[in-house]
């Protein structure tokens, strides 16, 4: 666990509480944590299923690599403190949005399974929806596809602990939504997720 | 500034954009960033603020020390660098919720004119409103007030470095929104909010 520095300090309860935001929106919050190797597919499925929740009048929003290593994160490398300090502060963000009552779909290779079940504790402590998406595609696919070219610098050495090729995945163990993005449609996996929502009444509050 | 130590990333833009989400609000995002001296009233009016708001339908959502210091700022302590770096991922973190279309009511001491023009400066360059709001009271009657017992701690000298006994305020020097809480009445300053998002089409996306 992150040690706790500061003292004297507790969650602070206004008196809009998170049940208004979820009446008001007409849903409530969750998280859902898109993991899988690079290429699998993580990004495609997130940005479908947000265009299906807004289609539906839902507000989701999505957390990448790109606008958190932008922003919260910019001061954070590659090394392995900061890579597991890189999910905590996504797992800390994407609760802030779940109280305020947001569906948020994080998009993180996010490798190692003790990273993962830090975020779900989180979660989990406070009540928090935590639903753990693993984007699963053989690593041969997801190489194959290398959308962005970085499966051809790994093997070309020119980065170093690529998942994958010379760091490891670790494929969750129980998630609550497995899809297999090399042979699933996107429709399928849009429909699996939805119907996900709607049985945990997270689509009406 | 801070480093930018991940190369080769960028602002992602997906399918649903900004707007989308606005249109889908009926409002626009938004920073309130309230600053002033413990006691001053900072999460009062940001409390009222919210419930006037929640009225009106329109969504908003409080960061306050309490919230943010058990979660995403849990491995930051009180030294010079910790607070800098407090108030900078306060504002990343503010960014995020207004690029999804929530006005953010920030309720931090945020002491240092620096800091907090590093957080303006990251929301205009984004083109997302931000208001400081300068919540001002003599520190005289902030001390009278003293709500959480930390200005007797300080004077005692059980805290160091408490703002305004033995570390500065600086004030802003040309705030939004200039608060008088020794002399509005709480309806006068939520009044004077709701004129200010209002006058910019805030409440109406």
């Amino acid at each position: 666990m992150t040690e706790q520095k500061a003292t004297n300090v507790h969650w602070h309860e206004g008196e809009i509480q998170r049940e208004h935001r979820h009446k008001l929106l007409g849903q409530q919050g969750a998280t859902l944590w898109f993991t899988g190797l690079s290429g699998s597919g993580k990004s495609t499925v997130a940005v479908a299923l947000e265009d299906a929740l807004y289609k539906r009048g839902k507000l989701a929003y999505r957390l990448d690599g790109d606008n958190i290593r932008l922003g919260i994160n910019k001061n954070l490398g590659f090394s392995a403190d900061d890579r597991k300090e890189n999910i905590r502060r996504i797992g800390e963000v994407a609760k802030l949005f779940v109280d305020c009552g947001v569906i948020v779909l994080t998009s993180f290779i996010s490798p190692y399974r003790s990273d993962r079940d830090v975020v779900r504790k989180l979660h989990e402590d406070s009540g928090m929806p935590f639903i753990e998406v693993f984007v699963d595609c053989a690593l041969s696919e997801a190489e194959k596809r290398d959308p962005k070219g970085l499966y051809k610098k790994a093997r070309a050495g020119e980065i170093k602990n690529f998942t994958g090729i010379d760091d490891p995945y670790e494929a969750p163990a129980a998630p609550e939504i497995h899809l297999h993005t090399d042979r699933m449609t996107l429709q399928q996996e849009v429909d699996m997720l939805l119907h996900e929502l709607e049985k945990r009444g997270i689509l009406s509050a």
